[in-house]
């Protein structure tokens, strides 16, 4: 079986993580998706105010829940047999139809809030996001080449700190970094190419002048953002990693840092 | 203020997050929380079957669930005056009494789960396990010095890859870059001490007799657990970070990588 979901063109997903109405992040939520707007038809994930369930769990695996296995696999058979929950479905349908989904949400402790990684854990099913093998080079498609190619992927957050401490050498370690997991391990991983993350720092400290920069900046963003060029990431099929797993020792000898999965022409 | 919290000497909590009774995390969870009690006073967080809820909300506010302002302080001052939900004052409770702390997850999308993520996101709370300021020197209490110093943690994690894909050059990052969030970003902070992660690769694919092996071996890292070494992660008021922010230049000049966040002596 091939999975493939060719998106619609001109067709966005705004998927957006925080609680409260009337709060700064919800300012960029609806100012953002009205530039969008201009040149895309944007839908959108308010997780919390639509009351999403980010528990994966046995109710994701429909007639298998009492049978012993891994539950990656079985919440995979469970959509491809029709046993999806209802909303799930519903986000894998915005999803498939979406070229360019756009992902805001506050940083907390150094990551997504659980309401929008349990969205991951219960969205991107094998069969629906990955699982296929390249019928010609017998490699799994993904790492750039999974179910939901063609997309591009932006990352909005705001963050309580300042460009020091989550930066390159920041105490709490490079934004970067510490988005691999969202930008490479789940984006990237399904085929989803990644622009540079678009931070606020110091995002509980803004007086009204600022967060209207703030607000104008994202907007102008968006208003170029089909010029922007993506990060770089490696690709599987490509065969920089040897037998698929680590990089082959002879690309950027004895770094062992996350940058090395970009291929930056070093 | 002075956050405290002194544990309960022989006193540990077990945090676990997968949904399966029956599943080898599952036995993982039974047998290893065996092998601690024989030398600990275990209580656990079985956070499934509890049917906990992660998603932090406003009613994680108390009083000023209605009232503009920034979340985690919102949060902190319900703490203080006695509004934290139900559920949160009780985990909290099994926290503040452990010593050891050990977190069992399966890997999913590189990272926890959505339900041991939003765990931290509610528990953690500010004015519970961190905030205050150290009073001589005027640096926050955190990385190395938070609400919850006196403390080890031992992460547990399945993951469904080799060590090759999640070693150094692996193509899904090196894990412990993946944690980093979690090991520094969440525990760290708040003043834990890390233990090196305890990881079981390949953990889908393990015959009965592997099983077997993984389960001894978890056990046996158990027994002799109040012996190891913690990762020598940097304190914030040792003066290693540039105005508490950077890491200061002259130390590992031109790295960037995570673990110049370590003080190996290098």
């Amino acid at each position: 079986m091939t999975i493939t979901h060719p998106p619609t063109p001109g067709s966005a997903l705004w998927l957006y993580a925080h609680p409260r109405h009337g709060s700064f992040n919800h300012r960029l939520f609806q100012e953002g998706a009205t530039a969008l707007g201009e040149r895309y038809s944007v839908a959108t994930s308010d997780l919390h105010a639509q009351g999403f369930d980010p528990v994966l769990g046995l109710r994701d695996l429909g007639d298998l829940a009492a049978t012993p296995g891994n539950l990656a696999e079985q919440a995979g058979d469970a959509y491809l047999r029709g046993q999806a929950a209802a909303d799930v479905l519903e986000e894998q349908a915005k999803l498939a139809d979406a070229e360019l989904l756009v992902i805001q949400f506050p940083l907390w402790w150094y990551g997504m809030p659980a309401i929008l990684k349990g969205w991951f854990d219960r969205v991107l099913t094998s069969g629906f996001a990955y699982g296929d093998v390249d019928p010609e080079l017998g490699v799994p498609r993904r790492y750039g080449d999974g179910g939901l190619t063609g997309r591009r992927a932006l990352i909005v957050v705001t963050a309580g700190e300042d460009e020091r401490s989550i930066g390159p050498r920041g105490i709490s370690g490079d934004l970067d970094a510490l988005l691999f997991p969202l930008t490479h391990g789940v984006l990237w991983y399904v085929g989803i190419d990644v622009l540079d993350v678009h931070v606020i720092h110091d995002a509980d400290a803004l007086d009204t002048e600022a967060v209207e920069r703030e607000i104008t900046r994202l907007r102008e963003r968006l208003r170029a953002i089909d010029e922007e060029a993506v990060q770089p990431f490696r690709r599987l099929r490509d065969g920089d990693y040897a037998g698929t797993r680590a990089l082959r020792p002879e690309l950027l000898p004895g770094r062992t840092d996350l940058r090395i999965h970009l291929d930056s022409g070093e």
